[in-house]
């Protein structure tokens, strides 16, 4: 009896109900774009061909297929879900399919605008107890406004690929003068990123209740952190170097209607955000996600995403209500993903509370913050229809010592 | 008796000492890419077929032509300057030379990623003054690194683009929450922008001593900004949406080779940064650049591009010495260039003293920010080789009001 890759259970975790979109390759060739189904990858551009969407789907990147907007992003999951429903469609599907072992993955998006925002409440809150101890832990525009600031776009990378620890300035309380190094307090940051799709004019605005056109889908990231060169470089004008050196994406992204059954009411926003951040009830939501955070194996944390203050659609429209234009590619995390509990917490400053409290991993060895050889790895699940679960494509990376 | 436009006086300031590219079309025409000889645009690709570089000219962008580094730049320059020397190589270039006025300016380069410094030391100590009068003007961090972040690339539009006037939040010291609107302080900054070309390998460095290598051009550069979003928002992650809306760009860019006459030392740096910070005199300058900020015609400012504290060499050598790489098309931006005295000062913000001193204009009219209609034009001369002066091609951008 053979079977097909393509004949899976119902409850697999990248069933049709699922279909990420990624790019791959074999070993040094072009990357070509993908349909992840099981365990293997549905080669879009061959399986496509013939359709409207073809054109777009047959580069690198989903670029193109992003400026075709949220009508051709449902009409090519429908019609892939239609074939795939049917042992003739799934038939016709089979010869354009590949072993996902036998390929490797590249970024599916050239990250146009990259913008990290600082949406958990717990983690502010976490940092603002953190750093400012005596003082109100939140900032006095953090329940106004959906906080975030511009990242490097090129530093985005894949989830496999290594990252060297970043060297840049550090400055103790008590040293006279800063000093030059590998940073001695890398980090991690869980987050979402959602990826951006359809264009918009410089000077206009995407309302609330739009904003989700513009949502494709979403992916694991993680946002490393030298948290020494940040402390002593980012006053006034906010992060740089601490954060330019590397962002880690997910391989595989999420498309957003994927995610109905894990849309969630916000926790609440109080007090009541300025007319322009409001929506309607369906346009305010969080994503019952649940992260799970390994070092090097160990489970150190389970952040929960339906934690999250303000919802995507608010970061969103914050972000163009003073007329920036969006471009397909443009990407957007959501900040750093902490629950109210101690092991819900997603990144290493506040699990170890600065360094204070080292954890313990399973080999018996502790951490404050990571080590050269250090292994994170980022996964979650989500509810899908009719009691399914979905799993995000992890993203992962491996430290590797400064040159 | 009849003159080809390449027959230049030798002290014209587009004569062929200068050269400056651009990118340009007929109106609704797809653009092509051209330097700027006299009053005319030569086209580039046409002009150099069946040269090393026509390839990388042929499309409506630099960046290809930015990815063959240094030596391929300096030589078509020499190609150039050999046949406008003579007579017979002004004939063979006639042919493709089209007159300015006939056409429009598109931005040249695809912004990859864009930075904005902080390196006027002028300008921050003033911006320090007015916001923290009790404390110590600049932060403790300014004189140890160039501070920078990211900008929105997307956003960096060509001059001659209308500024959309951003709305945004904006809370003052009494207000009791923040409120909705159009910006009610929008500013200028006058700035210098600096056009990199060469990619580098993520977790790799460009030292002071190499970084002129990756340094294309310079344009000027308008870097908009809505001073009272910014103040509610930039604590504690950096300016966002108070600069996100828009950043002009002069159309053409002056290649570093025409400035060698230009280079002047830095005014001195007191403490000595940091080795990595550190080069060979030579690569350690400034420029003799002086530049004029005009608002509807009436000269408000001349900011002197010399009194700046930290080299463009200095600030691309931090920007990657945490290993982010570069890419050609990378932009960054050296912050407001202001001098000593008060009518050097790059921003309204200086100017007017954060609006408590008005200017006034030539047709009696007082600002303090900008108005829905105000034109801002920024000039700069620099001198060239045998005392010729170069000018670089103007930023200017007009005010619409919010929709």
């Amino acid at each position: 009896m053979s079977t097909s890759p393509l004949d899976l259970p119902a409850d697999h975790p990248y069933g049709p109900h699922h279909l990420p979109y990624g790019a791959v390759a074999r070993d040094g060739d072009e990357p070509w774009l993908a349909v992840r189904v099981g365990d293997s990858a549905l080669d879009l551009a061959s399986a496509t061909r013939g359709t409207p969407w073809a054109e777009a789907l047959a580069g690198p990147v989903l670029n193109p297929f992003l400026d075709l907007g949220p009508a051709a992003w449902s009409a090519l999951r429908s019609w892939l879900q239609a074939r795939l429903a049917e042992k003739e469609g799934r038939e016709r599907l089979a010869p354009h399919v590949h072993p996902l072992e036998e390929l490797v993955s590249h970024l599916p998006v050239a990250v146009a605008d990259y913008v990290d925002f600082y949406a958990g409440e717990h983690h502010a809150t976490n940092v603002g107890r953190i750093f400012r101890p005596d003082g109100e832990p939140l900032t006095p525009n953090w329940k106004h406004l959906p906080i975030g600031y511009h990242g490097r776009s090129s530093t985005v990378v894949v989830s496999g690929t290594d990252v060297v620890r970043p060297r840049g300035q550090r400055k103790g309380k008590d040293d006279p003068a800063p000093v030059f190094g590998p940073s001695v307090r890398l980090d991690i940051e869980a987050e979402l990123a959602f990826v951006v799709g359809g264009a918009t004019a410089l000077g206009t605005s995407v309302p609330v209740d739009q904003a989700a056109d513009h949502l494709f889908g979403v992916a694991l990231f993680n946002d490393w952190s030298a948290r020494d060169v940040q402390a002593w470089e980012y006053v006034p004008l906010g992060p740089f170097l601490g954060k330019s050196f590397a962002s880690s994406m997910g391989a595989w992204i999420t498309p957003l209607a994927a995610l109905e059954k894990a849309r969630v009411p916000l926790p609440g926003q109080d007090p009541e955000p300025l007319p322009y951040l409001r929506g309607r009830a369906e346009h305010l939501f969080g994503l019952d996600l649940t992260m799970e955070v390994r070092l090097n194996g160990t489970l150190v944390a389970r952040p929960p995403y339906r934690a999250m203050y303000w919802s995507p659609t608010q970061m969103l429209a914050h972000l163009t209500v003073n007329g920036a234009s969006l471009r397909s590619g443009d990407v957007f995390a959501s900040g750093t993903v902490s629950g109210a509990e101690p092991h819900e917490r997603g990144s290493l400053l506040e699990l170890t509370w600065n360094g204070t409290r080292p954890l313990t991993l399973d080999d018996g060895s502790t951490r404050t913050f990571l080590e050269d050889g250090d292994t994170v790895t980022i996964t979650a699940t989500a509810p899908g229809p009719g009691g399914s679960v979905l799993r995000l494509a992890e993203v992962t990376g491996t430290v590797l010592p400064s040159p």
